[in-house]
């Protein structure tokens, strides 16, 4: 009807349409490393970590399972969904390593991998927050996807 | 694989799964009192309350609404879920006692009690910002469930 | 069983109950005009606009998808619910006329007009904002829906 | 230290600086016009429009408050600042034109029209909303900005 | 300059002017109340409730701190201002009744009232939402302001 | 007053107060590695990759931008403040290595390292979901504080 005069975007973002996907369950787990610096070893007593600003890990798991909940708030073309589930675990490995779980459950027409990405990234980010009073060297490593069941096919990292 | 050094949380916030839950009609009814300074009364006319700000009841209503569909955000471990129905009600009672009553409907796998309850929460704070430049004196009381339909258990307050 | 003084609001807002409505796919495009100021005219290469603050119709597109999934953030008595699908396609017509049409769907209980309305002005506002700077006398015209599939009644603009 | 293989964006989307520009009082005010339907007149009364989801005009300004003090999340590179006053009015004008104004105010080092411009958006799109049950002809139309103060340059609509 | 039919709200919602108040210290703490059932006493040690959903107090701090951050997105006519601190307190105290402080404090030109208010109502529904897989004989109750300093009158719950 | 029965939190979650800190200008600077896998090859031109969701570093420039602003949403302990300046970039190093800067600035109290961090690891999130339809082998590395100046104390990235 309207007479163009020109066509913008030959490669514009799009959110895809799942209208047509099947809905299943689905699960997805990614993890995240937080390295952290030398300093914080004296503060680590019974599995957590205590800094003035209160229990790190905590507070990593509450920001991490508020985060995934936003995902699609966050990150522009994902779909926003319910999810029945989000759960995140951390553990502290050798030589300062934190190791963020992030677990994500739906039953719906896209996959969760972003909400659990998400999930162990906010959790990852404020474990550096409550820590970065010690000393500004610490890094977020290694944030990937672990696991996915459901929709076209599943992944598992080798 | 990786080596654990130790395991954080004993006793972990987590977000539950309701992906096995059944899928049900399911309402929640919830209520908050309001006590309003005697400054006010001067203030009343024809069932609501007109301030500098506006009108109390009228604004109060809208923001419980909203605050109930946020309910997820707000409330860590709350599932996210599309909401069928958000109706507020609000009564001025006897010795200026503000009722507000706040019904939340879903069809899904979780009941929407912290939506009915954030929703009059809301409302109440709402009701205290536009009365707060008369006088401090007020409390907001009794946020209580009146009942709840839907789920594994009916409730309803004795 | 409170003794009731005096009812609040003979024309309350109200989110209504579409618990008892079909679920069905339901589709909506909306429309949205900005025009331009001549300023802009040096500007324009193949089908962008070039500003200091970066691409304008990409980014346009960007904030539109975004802003059509926080809908019932926005408009308060709108219901929350998933989105299978938001696009945004921009048009550059004639005599710097943009034409921005925004295209939403789920499969659900309400249609989604409003999601695409304001997919549609989020995109013209963020158009406003990043031309700015060359002049402010750009206008926002002609917001309105296009055609609308699903739910009850079907609409198509004449 | 990286070698660098390619630089992505020749045009890329920026925050830019206002850390140098000087903090003044600024002031904007935006316009957007709605056009209601025929069907409409049967329910206007004593200046406001009376529907099955309440008052169109009360819950309008409310919206566009609120979605005045969140432009910065929904316009990408908008700079987020604190609000000292966001007032809206809506007056019926001849025809069923709806004429909603916005004006915005703060001390700080941008100016305010984004989001005078999206208050008076967000109204807009509420007032539709609450009038799409009667008939979708309805139109949001000249949504421009009216006066601005503060800043580099003062505006005023000729 | 337009002709005007009619002038809607005669008491319409406004966010008033704050833009000549003095900008000063200000703080306010508040306090709210939740009443635990007597299916709780088994779940208490350490001055923690530890549930299926994780630690209860940890938990509502967190979520209140939040809460108090986002008071101006909740409360429609609240100006969204930077908060300084932001500190959440909990004591359980006789008869399983949990005693919630948060106190807020900025430098600006409005008060913090709601913002402290806000911190200890989602603080104490997250309580409610922690424990009401117990039971829901939950209430929230007198939530009220303690203390305030800053602006034009300070003022001291007696 | 009250007649304290137990304690809660030894060490509990804060956000501590910044009011006596001095305002300065503050800036931070972010990095974020995201490790594309081999079958990206085929889809990356002139700087950019073209997928079907879109262009992925134009996407992710305003995703981060937009993270960043969002920060104190997102870690629980932040303070919210306005940015004066966000900036991202992305470079396409060898072997289709992403690097992904992000640079914050305000003049406040508070330092904005995690707004850089935060805009850094959202940028990173958005180029992993619109690259893993491709395949899920993506993995975001390093992400890390780069430089900071204002505050007690600057630090740089030896």
């Amino acid at each position: 009807m309207s007479k163009e005069f020109t066509h913008i975007d030959q490669n514009k973002p799009t959110m895809v349409d799942v209208g047509d996907k099947a809905e299943t369950k689905r699960t997805a787990i990614a993890q995240s490393i937080v390295q952290l610096p030398e300093e914080m070893k004296a503060h680590i007593a019974e599995g957590e970590i205590k800094t003035l600003k209160g229990p790190v890990f905590q507070t990593a798991i509450i920001a991490g399972i508020q985060g995934a909940k936003r995902t699609s708030e966050l990150i522009p073309l994902c779909h926003n969904l319910p999810l029945s589930k989000v759960e995140i675990d951390i553990k502290l490995l050798e030589n300062l390593r934190v190791e963020i779980t992030c677990e994500a459950r739906t039953f719906g027409k896209t996959g969760v991998e972003m909400e659990a990405l998400t999930g162990a990234s906010v959790a990852a980010l404020t474990v550096y927050d409550m820590c970065k009073a010690f000393s500004q060297d610490i890094e977020i490593q290694n944030t990937r996807l672990i696991k996915k069941t459901g929709g076209k096919s599943d992944f598992s990292q080798a």
